[in-house]
């Protein structure tokens, strides 16, 4: 073996995507280079090579001559049991300079972010190192001139789209409010007036449902780059999920950093979102930002001064971008979890008596405005031509054709057990927690079990009556229902309700 | 069991201070609380509590009802095999509102500071949280103000001692140099004189020996706060490893973030360097600057504002500082390792006509600047006074005294295996790297064997002929020899040689 080489290992550990390394602390590598846990570490055979964190293991599961890989590690380095890898100290960072000059009060400009970006994206840059970066970002830390070279950064060390077509619309919403899942109703109005809207989409990461999750529950969404554009040039439109493309990865590397951090840049946010529609090819965008007391944006002020950063920005990069604010105070239709959300959405888009008024009335708001934004419907004629499409029934064979494209309709399954909770008392409707009925919904088994989820029967300001239904809660399992119920019962009520006003017209005098 | 509660096992991994816990991805813990890896999580048992990073594991050594813990996790929570665990989302840690306040342009008070480093001594601050903070403080981040408060923030969070007598005394050094084991000459020069000084060292991290690997190779030094008491009532002097002291402990996990970024930032290393000494009880600190290429401080522009910054929070603190720069070029003495470090310094105290001059000098000059700063020596006479207490005896009388009371002197152990590199050229020696020199120890075994290490027989500017020996490498086993030789043979010299220098005399005209 050659010096410092080691024997490959899965240790089937996952450490996200920070990719960490496993060695016994006596073996020779160690004692050789004078390792210590959590020392960053370059390993590399035949010409692959990864950065990895250094941990050490002194119990018996790993031999002297063996080297084990975290789930990240072994992807990124395409490893194999038996492999030999050779583990060095690392090189030096060039990019990294860059931080240091940024300290010392110098603008960051293209080239260094640039530079910044690859090595980011290639997952040679530390968490520690990422979250420094962050840190120098904060708040106003980044101008505006930086926020554009830094999403140009993004946007260049990744893959870019270009789709031969114009305009290609899309749009984007800021932070998550629970059944908020316009998407799957504007891509098919839209696409049905002309208009290409190529929707790429997410899966959950902390809430009950992405909207890759719940389209996932009505058509395939793990389309490659070539199935996506055949689906797009066929109908218009798609909703896939976003994740084969590569587009703008060190958006990702970024965002595993700053949500833990829970630190606020404007620049940050604005170069993550206009990135990645830039790297989709997108040319006009509208952003829907719901405004609520636990929404990511809480304050009129706030959402103004990031609106006017998203508008800039984007026109710097080529980009038209448009902003909404729409109301997030309660969750939006009645399904929070992958298969309650789809059943709102067909509600709607099959114009049912118990369709679900405001996912109805916000997704013809989005689309009226992307219409007018994309030129086929004049100023101030986008709501009624959506409304049009929405109920002449165009938008729902649209959206069945869209389905078809990417691999074939399907019906959402149904959970196997369900369990309302009901009103302690008489009353009002005061609040519903946005937080505790994604939590709840995800305890159910959403989205890992499609079916699984919590199905809100009231809205706030509604009158409920003692034993009246509050909201369902739908599982796989018996064991996951009683699960959410007893975290339920552990926590401060969901659904909120003002006895007293129920009371006033009864004691005032 | 109760809700979240798993089994305790030990993982037998190493995260270095940063505690690290193993759930399967699909057990009931994880599904409810809806955990990522990476994420944050708090495990408590019995009211002890512990704050730990999650890594998820896939692989089957590890079952659905268990949670693994890294050596410190499984240190820091005091658990034993098959103890109840219960693992949460952890609380929101109050005192990151500070960084969110400092980053918005506020600056940081003692309270803040102080709720900060409590939370950090304790470590429920996870890594990138303190990468976020040492970013805050790069260069000149903190002012005069606030670095006083922070020194005071990192004493007041640890233990600090009184030792009753005035005036206590210390040293410090700033930055490695290979040799440079002046404290164990200083001590016994300075106690001798009647001057008290109680004195912590470190382990080597990164080096090839810390002052409490050499000491220990000639008497113990893991002793508790009484039996340092007792040594020091008794000789007014000892050398003795600080770690079991609990001072300053949020300046370790700082420390353990600010290497790997290396990020300068002057107000976090006087607070380091002051916190330890003022929690020691001392009140009179000589720092030791060492300038060179090599060395962590590298010009005498930077010495001059280090040392100020230095002076400064020392007297807003209490204590008198004094800094000297000193030549940081090549190593001190002939020794690098812990053993043969010990015999450079008992040849200095013995007096031997081999002694290396240099360090005699050095620890002559540090020596006579203490006996002055503690008014023991009138001005510019300290030299003078430390010299004779060095040239009768009574120095190496105080060592042996000092030895004896902290447990018994010790003979160093001389290694099994020797080889010389010699010279492959007539020449001048113009360079010897420091960096390479302690590597080079290191990869022979030392400090974890304490024979091993280098020994230089040349100085930069001596003349040397082809096959002289330029250095001896000292090992334990042949096999660590040979590692060292092979890399030795792989890498520039570590002592470089102008030939030309030697030619020139001859082919001048």
């Amino acid at each position: 073996m050659s010096f410092n080489a080691l024997l490959a290992r899965r240790a089937g550990i996952d450490t996200y995507q920070q990719p960490v390394v496993y060695l016994r602390s006596d073996c020779d590598v160690c004692k050789a280079e004078g390792f210590q846990s959590q020392a960053q570490v370059e390993v590399t055979s035949d010409g692959r090579h990864l950065l990895a964190v250094l941990h050490q293991v002194s119990g018996n599961w790993l031999r002297n001559d063996e080297i084990a890989l975290s789930e990240s590690a072994w992807n990124l380095m395409g490893a194999s049991e038996g492999d030999e890898l050779v583990v060095r100290h690392p090189p030096v960072l060039d990019s990294l300079t860059h931080l240091r000059s940024k300290l010392h009060g110098e603008r960051l400009h293209y080239a260094a972010l640039r530079a910044l970006m690859d090595d980011v994206s290639r997952g040679r840059v530390p968490d520690i190192h990422l979250a420094s970066f962050v840190t120098m970002c904060a708040g106003d830390g980044l101008d505006l001139e930086e926020t554009v070279a830094l999403t140009r950064a993004m946007v260049d060390v990744g893959e870019r789209l270009d789709w031969g077509m114009s305009p290609v619309v899309d749009k984007h919403c800021i932070g998550g409010l629970p059944g908020n899942r316009t998407t799957l109703i504007v891509v098919p109005i839209v696409a049905a007036c002309g208009v290409v809207m190529p929707k790429t989409s997410s899966r959950a990461i902390t809430s009950a449902a992405g909207t890759a999750d719940v389209m996932e529950t009505l058509a395939p969404v793990d389309l490659d780059l070539a199935a996506m554009r055949r689906v797009v040039e066929r109908e218009c439109g798609c909703i896939v999920w976003g994740n084969a493309m590569r587009l703008s990865p060190a958006d990702d590397m970024l965002i595993r950093v700053e949500r833990p951090l829970s630190i606020d840049s404007e620049g940050l946010m604005v170069a993550s979102i206009l990135s990645k529609k830039a790297a989709m090819g997108s040319q006009r965008v509208l952003i829907d930002i719901p405004l609520g007391v636990l929404t990511k944006v809480r304050s009129p002020a706030a959402a103004d001064r990031l609106s006017r950063g998203l508008v800039s920005v984007g026109a710097a990069l080529g980009l038209q971008v448009q902003t909404v604010f729409t109301d997030g105070s309660q969750p939006v239709g009645r399904g929070v979890g992958p298969a309650l959300e789809a059943m709102d959405v067909m509600a709607v888009l099959e114009r049912r008596a118990d369709a679900p008024q405001d996912l109805r009335d916000r997704a013809l708001l989005l689309a009226g405005l992307i219409l007018e934004m994309s030129g086929k419907a004049a100023p101030e004629r986008g709501n009624l031509m959506a409304r049009e499409v929405l109920d002449d029934g165009r938008a729902l064979a649209k959206f069945i054709a869209i389905c078809e494209a990417q691999g074939g309709l399907r019906v959402p399954p149904r959970a196997a057990h369900v369990r309302s909770v009901r009103a302690p008392v008489d009353g009002m409707v005061s609040a519903i927690d946005t937080r505790l009925v994604a939590r709840t919904a995800k305890l159910a088994g959403a989205p890992r079990d499609p079916a699984a989820g919590a199905s809100m029967h009231v809205r706030v300001s509604d009158r409920v009556k003692r034993d009246d239904p509050l909201y369902t809660l739908h599982a796989q399992s018996l064991g996951a229902l009683q699960y959410a119920l007893s975290f339920v019962h552990s926590q401060l009520p969901i659904v909120r309700i003002d006895a007293g006003v129920g009371m006033a017209s009864v004691t005032a005098p």
